[in-house]
């Protein structure tokens, strides 16, 4: 009975979890070469002294569409720096003093704007003395960027991601980007679960809620999505039905010290005199992250051969154990039993007569 | 003899796959921890306002040579941009109006080049009417570059590729570099797979041919490369043996619609008014994306002890089904035969003397 | 006794190997997303024409801080170069000549600066003559920088890494930024593995001492450095023990010919009369690559079934073949004993009275 139960437990393994779930008739490739292009559209209303209104030219760094990019939603610009002296920020830790004495000439301190000059100053809106330093001045306003900078806009800036993979194993192909009615369709379209699911154009608002983030907040201090593209291709059915799986995740915890994405570039120009200028942004915006996962499988006489015969082999030895303890299982049971049957053949074996103890000798 | 049989097929087994194929008496580590610096040489004519001359400085984005690089072959140019108003690209979806009604004012339209001013304007060059917006004026001509802009010398560039690549696991690491006749030879050599394999030096032109593309017809529009270095190494071989293999990949179709690669930058001037100027560029060209791919493998122990367990596994449990299956149709085919003989073997013992039934009932 | 003694072996191997080295009992993942945000911080007096100090928006590049960075610790600046006529840099290979037939009109030079003129000229310090090139003049110097253009200060500038991790199979995110005491703890900590394991800030320094290179050489020449991320989760315990865990790698051969780490870029500018200047600059520096690496895992119960199916598997064979290989030795050694056995045995039988015989037969 058990050694049956036993039997029928895996033959279900063998046609269930090897057979259906882990596909074991299969060669799995998961060796996945890609490419992927990004290409973000939109304009947005700015207020900065460079320009009043920013394209992707603008907002999207770096230039060259490549799989990992980054949009300028919102900013903090320094305009027109130049290097002369002038106080240190008060957020800088260490920065404030009370006489020159605390300001060691020529140190520079860790995370701080500039070389100390070795005086004490009186910052220019506070109230409190920071060192004055020499470096690019004035220095950067600490405080958080106000809503106005913020590129509200952006939440309907579309992402065209073009995605192009190859299994090198099995020697096959795919793109994300089908094939009809394009490339009218692609400028139009607008990617969608049920109407448009092979659009490869997605909404800025649309990607970041689906990653779990709520839009105003994160456009204004940062965050970074990861954009999953998951490939997985049975080449034993038409590899016309082998289509991509677009996920979005928030790569960043919620909580406020470990959230936000934001960094500082500037841009130069020199004056007439010879002068350099600078204007210095320190830009938070969402950090896109294109990853590309994929396996290809496709029927192998080789794995099939292979995981019968283990499944076999689990199977011969399952019963065999299986006899095994049944065996060890009675034995202790029936001890007592066994003495007083085998005491019970032996003297019904005297009494038969020949011919017919060759049965129980079996 | 189906048993033998069927012993020899699990020896050819043993031998073949697991142990030549597979080689199953090694551990693999297949972490590869690989570092890429690329360097590309060489200098183009062009006819930009920018510059007549382009070395990579100016054609390679980004600038410091890692694994990801874009070398430009083509370009539109849209010189001396200033934010004002212009018409809109006729290109560009719904840009198109018959009077003033169509153009919402203050609309961005996707994929746009600004801000609707509410004005129906007729276009500069064509015929059409389109609604005036406010943004980086004049807007780029939307026609593809023609051939006059191209960089015909791009086929003659020189890209260096060099590989740094460890093994923890085994703590061993290999560069793609040799060390003989350096650093000259790297100054003058060109890789050839029959007369410099170990060259790293690849000329563009040999690499856009090698992974498929026709030169000419992709400097005009764009493409992706893969440039894929596959390290095999076997330790328990000389580790001098462990030499890069390069392969090119063409990573798009061949299908116009998602073939090509471009993206647009800007250079930013100032006049001496204050005004921004900007020099807009829509670059085609080569992106390269260099691929490290590795399996460093040595002699272990425990996989070879594991490898022979299972593989005799497989020939003992093997070898106990093929009895099972034969005692089954031996069982069934002669079941007449077995009464038969079952008969005559009760009569023959009640026949034979007592003590030759013992080797009966063996 | 061998066979008790070979099972006792396979017991250890149950143990040890596949349950407490392997982890048998748990389903692995590891596939993991990753997210890197880096920032650097420090400053450094430098002796350029375009400034005379330099911060993270003149050191760092690319500005956008993810998971690779290049830290420029030493330069070559060629200030204000221009579109003319120059006599090529005798660094480049073939570039020297003795008359103007050596240098053909239009041609240009592999690793030159520019278009052969067609006109052989002294160079300007040199006393040897070099074809004269259209291009950015003067060359580059092609001497190894000096000591004096070295960033100094480098040494104490400060990488912050924010690393975020997510197992998807599993649903399960981790950050390498604690929560305690931030974003003031962050502002002030540095990295060490006894007093502050879990500040996630750097000193350069110690990234590059750790990674065994001497800073003072690297910083010359420039080198690449890899700093692992590595994390190995067990779900089963807390996942508040999950860490991370950081090591520097130099990815990068000590050899002269193969290190070295260094690219050139270029700042443009343009003078009244609208002519293009650039100042060229060859940076070396350290190429920071932050690769992550993790395991996730948690116990499953099909992977501790199959596991231990396949060790009493291993079992089962490995006692079988004990056997039959005690048997086939046992067979040969006593061939000669066993018949006289046997003879012995059937003389006992016909002698034994009836009843007794069974006990032998079994």
């Amino acid at each position: 009975m058990a050694r049956r139960f036993f039997q029928l437990i895996i033959m279900c393994y063998l046609i269930g979890w090897v057979f259906v779930t882990k596909k074991g008739y299969q060669v799995v490739d998961d060796t996945i070469e890609s490419s992927v292009v990004t290409k973000v559209k939109g304009i947005a209303r700015v207020n900065t002294t460079f320009s009043d209104l920013w394209g992707p030219e603008e907002y999207v760094i770096p230039d060259h569409g490549g799989k990992f990019l980054f949009v300028v939603t919102n900013f903090i610009e320094t305009p027109n720096q130049t290097l002369t002296t002038c106080p240190e920020s008060p957020s800088v830790p260490f920065s404030t003093c009370t006489h020159d004495d605390n300001c060691t000439e020529g140190e520079a301190v860790r995370a701080g704007n500039g070389i100390k000059t070795g005086t004490c100053r009186k910052t220019d809106g506070n109230e409190t003395n920071t060192c004055e330093i020499y470096g690019w001045c004035p220095t950067e306003k600490s405080s958080r960027p106000e809503a106005a900078t913020m590129l509200r806009e952006a939440e309907n800036f579309t992402v065209y991601i073009r995605n192009f993979i190859k299994f090198s194993q099995f020697n096959l192909s795919k793109t994300n980007i089908l094939k009809e009615g394009y490339p009218s369709y692609i400028k139009t379209c607008l990617h969608d679960e049920i109407h448009h699911p092979y659009c490869p154009v997605f909404r800025l608002g649309d990607i970041v809620s689906k990653a779990g983030y709520r839009f105003e907040e994160v456009a204004a201090k940062g965050g970074s999505i990861g954009i999953v593209i998951k490939w997985s291709c049975d080449f034993d059915m038409d590899t016309s039905d082998c289509h991509p799986q677009y996920s979005f995740m928030a790569m960043g915890s919620s909580t406020p010290v470990t959230a936000g994405y934001n960094f500082r570039f500037a841009r130069y120009s020199s004056d007439a005199a010879g002068r350099t200028h600078r204007n210095l942004y320190k830009v938070y915006g969402f950090q896109l992250n294109v990853m590309v996962f994929g396996t290809a499988s496709q029927f192998s006489i080789i794995h099939t051969i292979i995981n019968v015969a283990s499944v076999l082999t689990l199977m011969a030895v399952g019963s065999y154990i299986c006899d095994v303890i049944l065996l060890f299982m009675v034995k202790k049971k029936y001890a007592k039993f066994e003495s007083l049957i085998k005491a019970d053949k032996e003297i019904a074996l005297q009494k038969m007569p020949d011919h017919s103890k060759r049965k129980f000798s079996y």
